[in-house]
């Protein structure tokens, strides 16, 4: 269903070891199926072979948004609804909300003391996205956001970090400030290694990348007739305009889909839509079919979760994570010889 | 002794109200007595009149001593003892050390979100200080460093601040921060008055004001053969040569430190020292016998304490602290609506 990276790295007698891997997610709303098909089934296979930590990232949120925060409560519980929905196992895992653990906050007020300025100013997305999003956002806690990113892993000691392409020079970046501690400290923190995550991109109802923001998507919580009609509206092949016309199914988003939640009748689906025999009307529908039944479980368990279950979730989380991050926190002050 | 300011604002009704004052020092060593009939003397007044929180600030210790912190321990328990011995009492303020609180830290990263850069980039003493003390101290936690003392101010809700001349700026600056914080998320932060401290210079062993750096100072742990001595090697008048000559008191370091300790035989010191009739070793024998008359109850104080008794205090005086810290910062998570 999707590239993901190797979930177990071998040892050299063969053997494999457990990772210790941390991700996270801003709540910035409700994920679509192209999360789901991308970094989340990559998350549910972390829960089943490494030691996994997922953050909501709430005060990353604010690097952008501190001017309207009213949205961050709900959108941490749909987050984890979905995350939940689409099977991260919470038994498997930590999750947990970033302004829980103080021990984030007292590393990033430590480590921010061993940073140069200058490291933070050369982080290409900086002035990338002052651009985007106006200079209201050049913000002390902005420009910091690399060395949060730093503390969010390095606080639960995890080795390896699923990154986009994009999120290389933060890494790097939070790769040096460890260096630089254990050089000036002695050996604390660990150096977290990338490991590259690049997903197929999903296309999204309009046939672009799926993107909330293009409004082309299909949420994980949509119930089965909002799908249906997201479905139908679909564009396809603009050359087939009868059904009988030959389509290429290589262009056309509705396929692209079909690759994802119903593998086993690609071959048959290609062969018709080029003949002409399979119209895209009735192409949508077995689509529309086939998605529902692999989200019919998923909207389920969404569904008979709430908001007092995710609070318990997230606060079992946040003690396994604070159970980690003060040993951390403590070897840190020693190391730097606090009182 | 010395000049403080107002110790208790009158109310409307003429009614004395108790403020609540917060102030610091960096642990980088012991006091002398310059610190003693200045600064010190003003917070053993604060005790007796209002309500004071002292800190141990050894997270700003780390902004221009990053690289060697092996003192900051040794430093801290000193620092404390000079407090204790000048008669500031733990039993009517909180004496604590900065990162025994977590929640400065967590607030500092909250706040670090709506305070611009550019206000950092223009306070005077941060260009200053680079180059005072060289580019490796351009670090993001210097650069953050008005924030820091913002939320050392903030999170036990001090109303009152006391400040040197250099010190507005950042003060100023933490003002700004908090009436940003209150617009955006509504009236939760209080806005710390700065209430000006400035005391009269103490003149050295050299003659020049009193200070570690130039190795001239009476520290309040000296013994009394150690002040003897010291005193002993005092500059004075250097036209007075011989013991019958006349001296000029006003130009001389040893009259200044007997107007500070023995303030009664001032007149008539002035008037033999003028005449001829007082020569300079009786002068600094008079000065050191009056001056270890005043110092020797704050070294029986000081003797009298262990290390495990400042660190009972200091483990109070955390408690008192984190009882208000954590409301604070519990409102300030509910004004931002944070999950």
């Amino acid at each position: 269903m999707v590239q993901t990276t190797q979930p177990n790295a071998a040892g050299k007698d063969g053997s494999m070891t457990r990772r210790r891997i941390m991700s996270g997610m801003r709540p910035t709303g409700r994920l679509h199926i192209g999360h789901l098909v991308g970094v989340l089934t990559q998350w549910v296979e972390f829960c089943k072979t490494d030691e996994a930590f997922f953050e909501v990232a709430d005060l990353h949120a604010l690097t952008t948004a501190f001017e309207d925060t009213s949205a961050i409560k709900r959108n941490t519980t749909e987050l984890v609804l979905d995350w939940l929905a689409a099977g991260v196992n919470p038994e498997r895992c930590a999750m947990y909300v970033q302004s829980h653990i103080p021990e984030i906050s007292e590393l990033h007020l430590l480590l921010s003391m061993i940073t140069p300025v200058s490291w933070l100013q050369r982080v290409p997305t900086y002035k990338d996205q002052i651009a985007e999003f106006g200079s209201e956002i050049a913000t002390y806690g902005f420009l910091g956001y690399p060395v949060m990113q730093l503390c969010d892993i390095a606080i639960v000691r995890a080795d390896t970090v699923p990154v986009g392409k994009d999120q290389l020079s933060h890494l790097e970046l939070g790769r040096e400030v460890v260096r630089r501690f254990n050089h000036l400290y002695g050996a604390t923190l660990v150096e977290p290694q990338g490991t590259l995550s690049e997903f197929p991109d999903v296309p999204g109802l309009d046939g672009r990348k799926m993107s909330k923001s293009y409004d082309n998507h299909i949420e994980i919580a949509d119930d089965a007739a909002t799908t249906t009609k997201k479905v139908r509206s679909m564009i396809t092949d603009p050359l087939k305009i009868r059904r009988n016309d030959p389509g290429r199914p290589e262009i056309c988003p509705v396929f692209a889909l079909h690759r994802m939640v119903n593998a086993v009748r690609v071959p048959s689906i290609a062969e018709t839509c080029r003949s002409g025999a399979l119209g895209c009307v009735d192409c949508k529908s077995e689509l529309s079919t086939k998605m529902n039944e692999v989200m019919a479980p998923m909207r389920e368990r969404r569904a008979s979760l709430d908001e007092a279950q995710v609070g318990a979730i997230l606060s079992a989380g946040a003690e396994k994570v604070r159970a980690v991050a003060k040993t951390t926190l403590a070897d840190v002050k020693t190391a730097m010889r606090l009182p």
